[in-house]
């Protein structure tokens, strides 16, 4: 089986300007998460960043990509059009999966795979505690029925993201608020999933519970065996499908 | 239109015995349900209970009834088996929508209808904040996207119910648990709503939201018009459907 | 109960140009849809065009707007813009209900608001057969378990729409192909139906069953009585929501 | 990564006594499966047949099965209660996956685990094409957008199953009929998935992309890694879940 090319896309800003960030986070929060998933032979990780050639994507790249997990908070506004539509169309095909983590819930490529603008409700760092609602799901492999983690961002409802297909985890929250913390998403041949934790100024990176749900996330939103290739356009049918077949 | 004939069915025997349900709910927590719900001109509601002839529900009765309401707990295995299976049937043909209320989450006509044993944590009364997560749910129309339950017993994850065909609410605890709170699923050509708020030592049913979201509910299980017969066996189609429209 | 203000939105070109669908539908398919639905009380019904001012959808239209049924075909993208991002943040809002028929599985408005583009297969007219597939919707309500539509466009799989949230009707086509062909999906507070029959060269708008389930979806994306508005933007929560109860 | 233990079981009767069934299955349709699944050096593949011993299932095998296929038609009514029970439970409980094949959709481990009488309608043999609904799936994976099944047994809607979690493969058959063909469910830690070919006097289980449906299933319904075992009763919590993190 070949390696799963990942890249791990982060805006990559606040690591920079943010004490806390950096101090958490040195080489930036991909960098720390790639760390967590090195270990893995299956998978090949490399990084990427909003400030490098081509914002981090150029079309080879792009097309060498198996997953693609983002992070991005004050930059959405700065993300390429083209590149946006890109990693749509590549998501649609079935050619990618793609993951988004926390605020990445506004960041463009994400709203515009799933079609939403991820309006949610957000407050102070507190306490979390994050729930697995399927623990049948190849995402929730090897995570408890809960844990705790001692502090993140709120993140709640009202969350306007279309209904998830796969409602993995639900989260708790100190002052009285709940969020679909874990959603996964199908968006033609491919597949998306949502996490919630990881704020810049949070240590949730470092967190072996988020960093198994993201390791198993990779594996679920890795493209399928793809036999039949997703059209972009309408095709008209000539013959009869049951025609089609007579001549085999 | 006709009006909804509705059946409250209570096991009704915490208030005759516990003085704390007794002095909330003193004619049974049904009659408070309905002494709110008697408004509605669209709505014939009467009672029933555990302990009445026929456990409330002749065969007369149950085939005049278009929505049945369930709340038991202590005495879930008294319900007699060939009744359960009438109730069950009655749903899936798309004759009578249910609604199962706290407790009944482990009522046998509710695991029947939906195929669960309805396992989930529980714990000592609390606060607890029921949020939407389906604004454009039937069952939500008038609720606000939050609203505070001062005391009701805790009901958690993991909840082993069917994955929820529709997933209207979800509920915060004090303690730190989350539940999948408010619940619709479809069976056959039927429909049946799980609400979780409505411990017998707890004022729930004197909440108004708590009542119109069961005012609601009973509305969207409430049986659409049926054309089609549902089968109850398996049917032999003795000549090609396409030529059945030959004749019309 | 107020009426629900529902506007039938046409392309109209087809049904001036086209002999056969002149023929079909001699004042546009709108107003044959129309002739249908005037005699439920509970509707308010009004027509509108591309070539009206405004495309047919002044702002103090739109804003009186419960449902907005939509066709269209070749002129997608003439529609504007600006009015498409107001239809959908109308429906989001939960202000506004929307239903696709046909080949409005590409329109502008349906793309937006779902989060597609709506690709499929397509191939000449021919026999379909309808199947419902939820009995216990309320849009397949007084629909028999299938019927016949003697003629109509193929539109078939792969159909690249979004997981339907509810899927209703399925559809056979003589030529060996099948579509999943009435689908319900929810974003934020607003409800969305898509249906496929109605080529204008074909009489679906006159076959009873095609024009119930259409009356049945009005009601069933009606909007519903909202309480907490929905936001555009992400809120900050200045303070616990548990203190929020403290005072109340 | 431990080897799958997969079970398929089979009735094993028609095959003895039906010309047909014996000229396609001489070692029973299950020991043609397993022909072709005995290349995956993942999975270790055995036989049960309803006439051996135990049933086919002794606790010791059933506790060492991760994958049970089930396959049968005519002597649903025989197979044991208790053994019925165990199966759901296992399969609620996260430990085994469970694959019910054709006329499997009135089998009693079925109906127990996703909770059915999975009444359909049925037919003659005729012509089927299969269509892929979500590529995106691991379980179609290598399966083109559609495929024929040169003769099939008609399985037709309206099928009274639960709503499919993931709708995977929708079926066309020559005499105007669909199906919800291939459909995955998700119950308590478990996974379930349906496939409709397969009558036992079709070659059905000789076609390779049924048989690779089933070898991806196998893969799918494979159980995850379960860290907090799955109740089976109630369980009430003693102390707030947010104190038992303060000693961790």
């Amino acid at each position: 089986m070949n390696k799963i090319n990942v890249v791990i896309w982060n805006e990559f800003r606040h690591e920079k300007t943010k004490e806390k960030a950096r101090a958490l986070y040195p080489n930036g929060l991909h960098a720390t998460i790639k760390g967590y998933l090195d270990k893995n032979e299956d998978m090949e990780i490399t990084l990427a960043a909003l400030d490098d050639p081509d914002q981090g994507l150029s079309d080879e790249r792009l097309q060498n990509t198996d997953v693609l997990v983002w992070w991005g908070h004050m930059a959405h506004d700065e993300v390429d059009s083209v590149l946006v539509k890109k990693i749509r169309d590549r998501v649609w095909e079935g050619k990618m999966g793609f993951i988004a983590l926390h605020s990445a819930h506004m960041a463009r490529p994400f709203c515009a795979i799933v079609g939403t603008e991820g309006v949610l409700s957000c407050g102070r760092n507190q306490k979390e505690i994050m729930w697995t609602l399927m623990p049948s799901h190849e995402i929730s492999a090897g995570i408890p029925d809960h844990f705790l983690i001692e502090e993140e961002e709120l993140y709640a409802e009202p969350f306007h993201i279309p209904e998830p297909d796969e409602l993995v985890f639900g989260a708790w929250f100190e002052d009285g608020h709940i969020l679909r913390a874990g959603a996964g998403f199908r968006r033609g041949a491919g597949k998306i999933f949502y996490f919630q934790p990881g704020h810049e100024t949070c240590p949730s990176f470092h967190n072996p519970y988020v960093l198994r749900v993201i390791e198993n996330a990779i594996r679920w939103v890795r493209p399928c065996e793809q036999v039949s290739p997703v059209k972009n356009a309408c095709t008209w049918m000539h013959q009869p499908i049951v025609e089609e077949f007579k001549s085999t």
